[in-house]
Parts: C-alpha cells; sequence; structure tokens
C-alpha cells in the first residue's frame, strides 16, 4: 500500500482554488468574500456540492462553522480534524484560508480515490468568519468550537454596511441546506491546519513546507480620538480640539515605542479615518485601529500595556477611548505534531523548516483541545491581505501531500 | 423718514432661522442640509414662499443660484446685492451662511414695512454648494456668476454618496418651480455678506461688528499615497510599503513646515483614510485632505508650493499623488464699503472692528464684479462647521442693521 500523499491530485488541488475564486471575484485578480456574505456562502455550497458528490457526510453547527467527514473504521473515535477559513479581507486573495479548506478536502478525496482506511474519521472544517472584517473579532467559528466563547456573544455584532450577525448566520447556514445540523464542540483526537505563509521568509529560504511550532502574541485595539469640530480658516490652532491632531501625537508615539532594530516587531494601523471627513472642517473624532504582534511572550504583555498608556498620555486637548479588541499571548502547538510534520517533509524530500507564525489563525483555538499544528507553503513575495497573493499549484501540493501523510498517521495512531 | 435699520425686526430674523433649522436637523441641535439634497431643496422653496407673500420678484438661474428681488425706481439699474448660502457642512449650524441670505431677506421685509423706496434694486441671493462637502471645489454658484466657470464644468461631479451634479442640480432648480428662469452674472453695484465669524475674535474683544477688509488665501489639496496591501502578522516592517506610515511621514513634515508662533497659520487635514481599512491589512492606500490658509500672499504662494513638495519628498517606498483642488490668493474688499460698514456700525451705536476673514466667502467672487465688502457678527466660542455654532438673536439683529443701512445708502448712491 502507497502513501496518502501519492494521491493527491495537483491539478485537482489547483482547480478547486480557481472554483472558489470566483465567488466575490473582483475582476483584479482578487476576491472580496468576506464572512457570512452571500457570497461566502456561495463558496460554501460549492464545497458542500463536491462532498455529497462524493458521498461524504456534511455538517454545519450552530457557529456555520461547515464539517465534511471521512468516516473510520472505529465509528466511536473522536476525529482528525484539518481545515481552514473561506472567508476573505475585502481587497484578498485567492489561498489565504481557502487552501487550507481544500487541501483538507483533497485529501479525502485522495483517500477515497485510493480507498484507503483509517481508524479515526477524518473531517475537513470551515470555520466561520477567520478574517473579522464585517464582525470584529475574527475567529468567530473556532472561538465557539473551542468552548471560548458562545455564538449567543456575538449574535448582536453588526457589520459596518449595517448588517446584523444573527440575520447573516442564518442565511449562511441555510446556504447548505443540506447539511445535517450538528453542535460545535470536541472530542477531537487532533488537528492540523494547512496555509499559505502570509510572509516572505519560506520564499526567501528556498524551501517549500513549514513546521509551524506556534503562533505569535496578538493584539488588536480601537482608539477613539473625541475632540471638537470647527472651521479649518477661522479657528487658530491654538485654540483647536483637533482630534486628527492627537490621534498624529498618538501613532508617532507608538511608532517610536515599538520601533524594532530586529524587524520582529509587527505593529499596524490597519484602519484610520477622521470624522466628520470634510476637507474644510477640522475632525473632531479619529478612529482607528493598531495591530501589534510580537513572539516574545513577555514583551508582549507588557507592550499592550504600553500601547494604552502612550495612547492615553498623548491625547493633547482631545479625549480618548482605547479598546483592546482582542489580546491573544503567544500560542505554541504540539511538539509531537510539529517533528511529524518536519519528519513526513523530509521523506518527502521537501525542503523545510520549523518556523513561527505571524498571523493569526484558528489553529490557535484549537491548542487547548487537542495534539495541534499546522502547516505552511511559500506564497509570493510574502504578499498576502492583497489581490496579488499568489502561491504555485506545485506548492500547494506540496503542503497537501504532507497534510495527507500527517493526518492518516494521527488517524491510524 | 427713519433709517431703514428701524425697522429690521428682531424677533422675525430669529424666527426664521429657526424654519430655516428644521430643513436637514440632525435631532443634536445642528444640520446636515449638504448642497444639492432634497432638504437643500426644501430650504429655498421655503424662502421662496416667503418671498411670493411679500410679493417680491423670486428668480433662479442655470447654476440654482436663487435670487429675491425688490425693485427700486430706476428700472434699468444694475442691482445692489447681498446673500450668503443654504447649504451647510455634513455636522453643520444653524447660522454659517443661513444668517447672510436670511439677513438680506430681513433687510427686504423692514424696507417694504416701512414703505421706503431706493433708486436701484435690492436683491437678496442665495449662492448654490458654497461648502463644497458634496461636490467639490465649493462656491460653485458665486463661480458661475462671477464668469469664472461655467456650469458646464461642473455638470459631470460625482458625490461621495454617488450622485451626479447635473442630477441634483436639476431637482434642486425644480425646488422652486414658480422663480424665473433667468442667466447668472452681472452687471451688479454692489455686494455685500453678513456672515457669522466662525472666529473667537470679535467675542474675544466683546465688539458686536466685524468689518471685514478681505479673505486670507486658501488653499486645498487632496493627496493620495499608494502603497501594497499586506498582511499585519507577517509581513515585515522592513519590507512594507505601507501607505499609512507614509502619509505620516508626510504629515508629520507639513506640520514642521506650517508651525506659526504667531499662530496666524490655518492648517487642517479634515479628511483621512485608510484603505482597505481592514484592522489586519497593511493599509496600500490612504487618502487625505489639505486645507491651508495665510492672509500674507507671499507667504500663502511660497507654502502652497512647498506642500506639494513635502509631500513629494516623504512619500518612502510608496507613491504619492498630489491634486491641488483650489488655490485662491488673498483678496481685498473694496475702501468704500469697508469705510461705510465701519461708519455705519458707529452712528448705530456697535463697537465694531476692521478684520479679516478667516474663512472663504461666496464674496470673494464678487471683488471683480463690483464694490464687494462684509459685514461680521460673532460666534460663540468662534465655534462653527460644528453642530454646536450659536449666535445670539441681538448680535444677528445688530448685524441685518448694519447690513440695511449700507444696501440702502448703496442703492441710492
Amino acid at each position: 500500500m502507497g502513501r496518502a500523499s501519492d494521491a493527491i491530485d495537483q491539478q485537482r488541488l489547483w482547480d478547486r482554488h480557481m472554483a472558489i475564486a470566483r465567488f466575490g471575484a473582483t475582476g483584479r485578480g482578487g476576491v472580496n468574500r468576506q464572512a457570512l456574505t452571500e457570497d461566502d456562502g456561495r463558496a460554501r455550497a460549492e464545497l458542500a456540492g463536491w462532498a455529497a458528490a462524493r458521498g461524504f457526510k456534511v455538517a454545519v453547527d450552530e457557529a456555520a462553522n461547515l464539517y465534511v467527514r471521512r468516516d473510520g473504521s472505529d465509528a466511536d473515535a473522536p476525529p482528525i480534524m484539518s481545515g481552514s477559513h473561506l472567508d476573505t479581507q475585502p481587497a484578498g486573495g485567492n489561498f489565504d484560508g481557502v487552501f487550507g479548506v481544500l487541501a483538507a478536502f483533497e485529501v479525502l478525496e485522495a483517500l477515497d480515490d485510493s480507498g484507503m482506511t483509517h481508524r479515526r474519521p477524518i473531517e475537513a472544517v470551515v470555520w466561520t468568519n477567520e478574517e473579522g472584517c464585517r464582525y470584529a473579532p475574527g475567529c468567530t467559528g473556532s472561538l465557539v468550537f473551542s468552548g471560548r466563547h458562545r455564538i449567543e456573544d456575538f449574535l448582536d455584532a453588526t457589520s459596518p454596511d449595517g448588517a446584523v450577525l444573527k440575520d447573516d448566520l442564518a442565511r449562511t447556514i441555510a446556504a447548505t441546506p443540506r447539511a445535517v445540523k450538528r453542535t460545535g464542540g470536541g472530542p477531537v483526537d487532533g488537528y492540523i491546519e494547512a496555509h499559505i505563509e502570509q510572509g516572505p521568509r519560506l520564499e526567501a529560504a528556498g524551501l517549500t513546507i513549514g513546521a509551524v511550532t506556534g503562533i505569535q502574541g496578538g493584539s488588536s485595539f480601537e482608539v477613539i480620538v473625541t475632540g471638537e469640530d470647527g472651521h479649518a480658516g477661522t479657528v487658530p490652532l491654538r485654540q483647536r480640539r483637533d482630534a486628527f491632531r492627537s490621534a498624529m501625537a498618538m501613532v508617532e508615539a507608538l511608532y517610536g515605542a515599538t520601533a524594532d532594530p530586529d524587524d520582529t516587531t509587527r505593529f499596524t494601523i490597519g484602519r484610520f479615518q477622521a470624522y466628520p471627513g470634510s476637507p474644510n472642517t477640522i475632525p473632531g473624532e479619529v478612529r482607528f485601529t493598531i495591530d501589534f504582534r510580537h513572539p516574545d511572550g513577555d514583551y508582549f504583555a507588557a507592550m499592550v500595556e504600553r500601547i494604552v498608556a502612550l495612547c492615553e498620555a498623548h491625547a493633547g486637548p482631545c479625549g480618548v477611548a482605547v479598546k483592546r479588541r482582542h489580546v491573544a499571548p503567544p500560542a505554541d502547538f504540539d511538539e509531537t505534531v510539529i517533528a511529524r510534520i518536519e519528519r513526513i517533509a523530509g521523506e518527502l524530500r521537501l525542503p523545510a523548516k520549523r518556523m513561527i507564525s505571524g498571523a493569526d489563525h484558528d489553529a490557535k483555538l484549537m491548542v487547548p483541545l487537542c495534539p495541534t499544528g499546522m502547516i505552511f507553503v511559500p506564497c509570493q513575495r510574502g504578499i498576502s491581505h492583497n489581490e496579488a497573493e499568489m502561491a504555485t499549484p506545485d506548492d500547494l501540493a506540496a503542503g497537501a501531500r504532507v497534510l495527507a501523510d500527517a493526518l492518516l498517521e494521527m488517524a491510524d495512531a
């Protein structure tokens, strides 16, 4: 009997990526398939259709997490799971998240094609709203599955486009009408998520596989600066309560405090808007977000506190409210899973290295539930969260091959 | 025979302000009555109704400028005009612009009540889109009236809400269906615009009337910074083309270059937005506006060039395009008009001073056409372009009294 990896079909895996890329296609090479939109529902329905054609079992839970299951020989054993997300950024690419879902589904198809059996069930999963663009925070689906939150905690969330999560959730669940309704949560006997690296390190090192050791600490803040609207032509600068100017002072201080000669720190102002937004009115309000990440737990925790303090210290004549939307310390993956991925990559003659994940992933939420790991493949120039995001068919198939062998080993262990 | 100012009805003037304040009222004390919206049309219809009830002639031109005319004894004489605008900022107040329109109309009613005649006609005018919030640049109506532009130059402009100017213009003209259609433009024998100061100087000095000597130089720019979207958690900072970070460097340089110990310079970033605007995506684009004003013509001209150069010099790894939306050097009003306003204020025992206008006004466009001036009255704490904008009934009536005597003198001169 051959290896599960032998049955991975590179062309089919690529074609499935291109098929999903139609949903929310922007016409500029990327997609806008934000979570719980109609396009998100259409992509899920497409996957459920492929699963039904194979005879795999399809289920959906209260958070709209979608499961495709290939049964194992032991009907009572918890599953080995693998997956990621189908939602994207507003100007997103065709691989972030999608690859993890389709690699897991490709493993199920490869096992089916080759007639291999396994003791534990293997489940491909689509987590809901990993990106968190329309509804913050992200990782809604895995937060609920992991028991960290109940779906009720999120139902009343509203999106910038005025929608309410519970309505979008109901429509998304209804997009796969033949899926069996189930409840989220374990037990689970293992989880591996395949993903494009979303950074430049594998490509720069000429490697194909990253055996991910963990996820760096990540934090997200929303800062609301409150000043006073005024006429741009008349009010002397010294009398102004200019929310933009105070926000600038905060941002300057934050850039200074997070400056890092090692270039390990990730510090990003992703959203920044002045209100009312008229060219000749002094802004009475500014809202901006801060995304700060670092792999060192102690430094991460200290800097999270300092970010809040610096915003408050530089408000000048304005008021400021700093909301911590999300603060997650670094998380370590399971050594046996990391070692397994490293070993299998070697057996498949795929050059690999251990590396930490800069991005957050649903896998982080699985760490407390079961032995968890991730497989990275390169993405060109490290570009992600961008319509130009690109990965090669070879690299995607290589990642799926490592995933296939690892999942089969874990399903039979 | 008394003075025209004796017939000014303070309560009526105030009531008219409150009546116009209903159109676009936000429920927070201010108004959002942006140019060429349905609320703008309703406010014009209300004024036209008051004029019709008085038997004044009402006309509208191709730029939707609305004219209310009281005839003079000389049927061939060009009019003396007075007015301002009814459109507001998105979070605007109840006096900016409105006062100039209603003060001029109050003068017509006062003359009518007292049966006074005058040689030249006196016209109250509503200029279209002074604020320029939905359609840039502002002063659309006075730009067309003055011959600086034809309305055709603006017809295809689009607003952020997706409307096209020509459609909004047609609807606004149709809002006063009984107004006689006329063509904009002179000849005009004089123009005075009454306005709230929109700054704190009159209030601080305990004065009631500003005899405005001119308008400081004003400029408006739109800056578009182009970088590259990327994942906030993965891309090292040194590899980023972060449009937000480059925009910050520009803003810092601009703040430094425009720093002014005399606090004469007016420098404002009123609109600033990062795209795509996702908290965990490095912004690939930032758009912001710059509003710069100064009364010294040479300094103004030099700094306009320097603003463009500084943006270009601080783009870092990003691209930048700086669009000059509006560059208007300082303008001087007519000395005879300034002196007349100063003298009449003294005769009415209203404390007055000469002052330059920080804000731009339609009056600036009238300078080349005829002897032009402005009358300022205080606004509380200098707050304008803000829903909290406030002026007292006493001060508004004082301004209308000076206006009445000045217009009548000019109509008979």
